[in-house]
């Protein structure tokens, strides 16, 4: 047992998804794509004598429930501390990434011998059974432009990606319920997501994730007003943006957000799945 | 078309493996695990005429069948710089390196939009056609230290992860020939590499990663005298040493090899893979 570890873990922007439910929540999960996001979440797990198993978030007590189902299956007692440059609730994996930072940073702390395929399936049923995400976890395991060909966990999902690395912008204006979303009906969402992957499939580039995920955000019926307006003035001034799912939060390619005039936080794509610092 | 594009792509240490041959190319391929390097191979392509389409190594020159192969696969002609800081022969999957840097790099040059798992599997597929490797480039596209679980290209191998990120050296003696060793009866080889992926998956760490490749090293008879010499150096000095596949290499954990006195270079394990710049 080590005294502490830490792991990092991009942020992760979904463009579109279809949500595929299952009682096994290793098989559950979603298709679609997105980015991940040189932006993440650093995560520091120590071992506690139980009476100090806090979970903090930029130094502040969060509930987290995915880190707690982390833990459990891990069977260890720990205080998590994860500090971040992303919004929690505004569409970039950060519950996802604290559960997987948590799983990798624990399974070294703990020395629990895990596999990484095993940590991943792990985080990703503990985000599943939280209904906090469906696919993040998953894209955030394998970093850069993620594709989820196949709904689930490594052992049932499947992924590709894009081969390309663009500079992002993204700019939010406040949290959407994944929650919310994805317990109410999801037939027009999946249907939408579906269309948008198989358009991805013919031409995995940076300009087609872009259109794809826009006509997805369109037919999904989650715009918001504020979010239709910013990807409006974005394509105006010749750039390329769409809405993170889920969240109030607008992304573009390159420095489309602050060429149409947004004061909009830049990062890039991120090279590299979750690791251990 | 760009003017030109660049990859990086990890050097790769194979501690144990075993040669799974199949007509198909994709399939073909290594069960076994392995260590991604910080040092690694800097690959940059750029458009060619036809009468400038050579490959260079380090500034030099080079014939390189699984380059050309990536090339053709792609029906394109390029000039490829490849620069690099590891030894070509040595164990350390720099044709693997080439291959998969030319197949990330050209794809963006030429705007080939094809997706990650297929210029992977193109790369992989060079790799075997040419004889130069089995399982490099499945491992230099995943990074950390990949478990090859099933042999082959993104459709059909199987990946998982030993979840550590050890401080590595390596000292080398000489050339190994890959396409000879492989040519050979792979039998005995194949053996051994089966026991010590078991091995592996009881417990994947990096201390049970160096004892099932050096159980492996000795049971495959790949072991010439200078390497079972410098392995068993660094085990009387207290650290962890065993022979890079297929080339006369000791790689260690941490300080193993200069703890021992050995003038060694030292990296560390790669996060990611393959990536472009």
């Amino acid at each position: 047992m080590t005294d502490e570890a830490t792991a990092f873990v991009p942020g992760h922007v979904t463009g579109f998804f279809s949500a595929h439910s299952h009682d096994d929540p290793l098989q559950a999960g979603s298709r679609g794509a997105g980015l991940t996001l040189s932006h993440g979440v650093e995560v520091t797990v120590e071992p506690s004598d139980g009476t100090d198993s806090t979970t903090t978030l930029d130094g502040d007590p969060v509930e987290m429930p995915p880190v707690e189902r982390v833990l459990a299956g891990l069977g260890v007692d720990a205080a998590v501390r994860a500090e971040t440059e992303l919004p929690l609730g505004a569409g970039f994996g950060v519950s996802g990434a604290m559960a997987l930072g948590t799983a990798l940073a624990a399974n070294t702390v703990f020395g629990c011998a895990r596999s990484e395929n095993e940590l991943v399936a792990l985080a990703h049923a503990a985000e599943v059974r939280s209904g906090t995400g469906l696919g993040d976890v998953v894209a955030q395991a394998r970093g850069g432009m993620p594709v989820r060909l196949d709904p689930g966990a490594p052992d049932h999902g499947r992924l590709d990606g894009v081969p390309a690395r663009p500079d992002i912008e993204y700019v939010t204006f406040g949290e959407l319920s994944t929650e919310e979303v994805l317990s109410g009906d999801t037939d027009r969402l999946s249907a939408a997501g579906e269309d948008a992957l198989a358009l991805l499939a013919e031409e995995p580039t940076p300009a087609q994730f872009m259109y794809a995920s826009r006509r997805f955000a369109r037919e999904a019926g989650l715009l918001t007003d504020e979010v239709t307006e910013t990807i409006r003035a974005v394509s105006e001034a010749g750039g390329e943006a769409s809405m993170a799912m889920l969240g109030r939060t607008v992304f573009a390619l390159g420095t489309g957000l602050s060429d149409a005039g947004y004061d909009a936080v830049s990062c890039r794509t991120h090279p590299a799945g979750a690791t251990l610092r």
